[in-house]
């Protein structure tokens, strides 16, 4: 068998012997470790580690391995070959500028991960999806058909085999039935403010506050957190002299870029959840 | 006579032909413009003004030709030889990262202002402030003692001619009577956060939200706003292996540049109020 | 006649009473100056005005007027209504990054100009511009045709009163005859390190090299100067564990940045020359 | 015995199974790993890894272990309890903005380093290390004094203890002789720019061409490349507006920020030299 590269991620309470334990099952079967990350969270006891390693054997024998060596730690462990690609369903609403850079980021291989489908309450976004060669699905969302769209994600959820929910400007609020599901797999990209403001016409109140940044955040979407652990965040400078249009116009190119390297970051496995924080294994 | 460099600052109700009468009046008394800068501001309607010419006619006759020129207008007028510096009074508790680069600012030219004195409620600072040949006002500040350290600050704002008063990490609250009578005229440094965060433990909320940027934000201290008009903001990344003493560290830094860069543009007359929001007319 | 929203900008020596002529013209056709940016360069001794006002009067009228009432200073005078938007022609060869951001842009209403027609030594990118109903025109670049494909480019640009053209990563050199006719009006993007690597492999070399930063520099192109004057510049972080394909990635995202803020900056008027340096009239 | 927090560094060709030595050692002496970074770099085959362990063994007893466990892979190794700080002697010329913020943030704890002397050819700061109870060693650069200089730094190296030079804004050049004795640990900041510009009036020259980005670069110092390897880097922006006296400014701002992070990096043994290039361990 030729050499394959697996990236492994581990979580569990910290202890000592676990990076020995794990380096020692890596050893065992031959591999060759390209990248190894950890981190123990002060906040919760959590060890997180990521490793990248090559070896000769397949994913099943690996796993064997790594989940009998590290046992006693009761670890959360994931294990990949990095061919075998990360799965993202997106859902929007009628803003595309996420989405539409997103799908441009896939194509260009920029973006390491699969888009199985993008579900949408609108139609406004079909041509640009289809155009990409990606599955559009578009549901209606009213208090009566709510449940039955949330019955269309988790249909495409365990159909494809989706690893991540992108929330890539989808306006409408997931139950915390839902959330609860897919809990550690839902991102949304949220604009964001220094003083913070609430409601549709945040920019607006920004703008009238003569804000000098206008930000924004990746987040883990959680069914009791207003705004869920974050995994990114950026922010533009403006000035007095922008309007409302251009504070929006500035909000998107920073919302699509924080989105977008958040996606990244799970492409690659290197985001992982502990509490209320993320430990981010980034290069 | 020989040439002097004017810096001129107008605000008034918006209308036509204040850009012509300014620049008619400049004309006349053989004036050269060498920058100017003007916005409305839609939210309130207010002209804004900043021009810097040189003249060979003394402040006086400059004055006079400006003030009747414009009186149509009715506006708010500042009028100012270049040479003829800002006065600052500087405020401070116990840290003195702010203080310490504003008096190294000062003093390597960097920032055209003068610093009359140092205000404190502790004598930590009395050290670098001396050094640098700068008069230290130790007042003690009680529920009892607080009016009376006011009227310290008053006095020395009257004696001195002081333009700003700033808040160089001071952890005591200016009371509202103040507030008024200096209205415009005090300068706050601000930690700020996405999403924020409030009270003294600000930076280790952060912390276990695991937040990604660290912000600072200067604004003008009004009675009734929790954090008043905006005139500069920073933001510094930060990565969950950051300890809260650490995040703290990298806060000093984005304060003091932040804080250093407002002070720097009210020397230069750069900063104009118009209603909750700053105009900024920078280089 | 309704009002009608002008910007002007202008460029002459610099002497006294210029301000005060334009503010008169402007005053004299009932007009009400919206913005007014200028500026005295002290390398060449170049005053530069840029002034958005909203006016009744038609563009012939408006003119005459300000033509008339500045001539003594022979002063480089644009006068476009808002309304009549500035148009580009885009030159690309293989690498559609900065295209499809550019068209992308145009199209959300976000980058105020035409793109009359894109021109392309490949043909690649067709299918991506006449998506967005832009004429696409492929042109064969070789030491025996490069003139014809000149000659088409000066066709386009006279048939469509084209303002600017902008090398969105084309990779032939324009050859010193264009340049010089269309001295000015041509920009290209261009990544940049520190220190300066130059060839093909530059994002090697800065790799190898170990560089912590990339960036691009968006410039008009001249026949003398190897990099022309500077328009726009940014850059992005890298670290040590990304790869070349990854510094190219990335470079990609600063360079479609860069490119889009200096073009659209040129589409508001915002950008002046003079001599080796511009002057931009930002926001 | 109580615990002990231990930084290990090791740089040896890459192969497999070091991790494992490494872990296993560590184990072996009850050590629980708080931190590990490791990368291996494709330019050179050079494997780098930094651990951070507790440990209740003295350090001799550490080291004892670990060289002995890794012998096998003849590894460059460093073993330092972290109370035990790396030594840094510094170098100034003139200008003292980089030498202020490295003492001022010595004092405050913010960078985990001793400055153990601080040497000079001019006598202007020495007030500034005197007043921070730091030796100041003032010698005399001539061409036949030169030599006899260098004699002095490599004299308080030796008794020092120092484990590394920063030239602070030093406007010498260090012989071959001496870069070589020491190198991998000598330190320099300096200004960069896109383009690049050399020589003394670099900042006169960037602002000529009106660049819209000024940079400093903080590199190690090599006897046979204009600027060695680099640590970190950062820019600042700037306009057509500036003048070149604030081009300097904000220049000083620039520099003094990045060198206090490449030291701060040093003092934490996060950078690990290999060919051209820095693997950086940053958090």
């Amino acid at each position: 068998m030729s050499e394959v590269t697996y990236v492994v991620t581990l979580q569990c309470r910290d202890t000592t012997g676990i990076v020995r334990a794990l380096s020692n099952a890596v050893f065992a079967i031959d591999g060759n470790i390209l990248e190894n990350d950890q981190f123990t969270d002060p906040v919760t006891g959590q060890f997180c580690m990521r490793t990248r390693f090559t070896c000769e054997r397949d994913v099943a024998e690996v796993s064997e391995r790594l989940e009998g060596d590290l046992a006693a730690f009761t670890p959360t462990l994931t294990i990949r070959p990095e061919t075998q690609r990360r799965r993202a369903l997106v859902m929007v609403s009628q803003f595309d500028h996420c989405l539409a850079d997103l799908l441009y980021r896939a194509e260009q291989g920029d973006l390491a991960m699969d888009i199985v489908a993008v579900v949408s309450n609108h139609g406004v976004c079909r041509e640009l999806v289809e155009r990409h060669a990606v599955p559009f699905v578009q549901v209606e969302v009213t208090p009566s058909t709510k449940s039955a769209a949330e019955d269309v994600v988790r249909e495409l959820v365990e159909r494809h085999g989706v690893d991540v929910v992108v929330l890539a400007r989808y306006m409408q609020i997931i139950s915390p039935q839902l959330c609860g599901e897919l809990s550690g797999r839902i991102v949304n990209i949220h604009h964001s403010f220094l003083p913070g403001f609430k409601g549709a016409r945040a920019y607006h109140q920004a703008y009238e506050r003569g804000v000098k940044l206008i930000g924004a955040t990746a987040h883990f979407v959680t069914a009791d957190l207003d705004e869920g652990p974050i995994i990114e965040q950026d922010v533009a400078r403006v000035t007095h002299a922008r309007r409302p249009t251009e504070f929006i116009a500035l909000g998107r190119d920073v919302e699509r870029t924080v989105l977008a390297r958040a996606v990244g970051l799970i492409a690659e496995d290197r985001v992982m959840l502990v509490g209320q924080r993320t430990v981010i294994f980034s290069q």
